[in-house]
């Protein structure tokens, strides 16, 4: 077993097009011997967000602490602090922070492979 | 996409042996076509407890309010929220509330037979 503080672990800019003032933790990974799936953790300031696009694996998502709006195909909905969202695969998808604090959230996604 | 309140999903008593004032709300599962993993939300009250038991699947744990003892054979390790806890598959586990107030967790596991 491991026991770590969130704030522990090393925080990176999110890189990826499309992506503002975004902030990755990478909580629980295969380095972790998590041979599953992967917890990562979210920050965007405010003004920020993540990118809108999609892909081919599902998301689990806790909201932690924040104001958010879930940009889709189907419209927008909003979501706050103890909010639980699954984006199915294919899915377009957006996380923006609505609020004028830090949006925290948790985004789970299964590992690649696995089944190969 | 689906989003819900989790205090809007229902909670219902652990019943497994050895769990002591113990509460599990299921976030997100296969119902939501969550095929892979679980989310899961426990609230432990003050003086209870999981059972003390292992399995052939990992935890991936994430501590939103409250302060806990994790038991294993290697000994006790004090968490409180923040902390971020990875479970081996077949390790001996068992969360503990160590405070006066709810200590509540999200905790992650693989969906049995995904690849079978």
């Amino acid at each position: 077993m491991k026991v770590r503080n969130c704030e522990n672990i090393t925080e990176t800019e999110v890189t990826m097009d499309g992506a503002e003032k975004a902030r990755m933790r990478l909580l629980i990974s295969e380095k972790e011997g998590a041979e599953n799936f992967a917890m990562r953790m979210f920050t965007v300031a405010p003004g920020g967000h993540t990118p809108y696009h999609f892909h081919d694996y599902e998301h689990e998502v806790f909201v932690l602490e924040g104001k958010g709006l879930l940009r889709g195909e189907d419209g927008s909905h909003e979501f706050a602090s103890g909010a639980v969202i699954f984006v199915q695969p294919n899915e377009k998808h957006q996380f923006v922070n609505a609020g004028d604090s830090p949006l925290k959230f948790l985004c789970l996604i299964p590992v690649a492979n696995k089944c190969a």
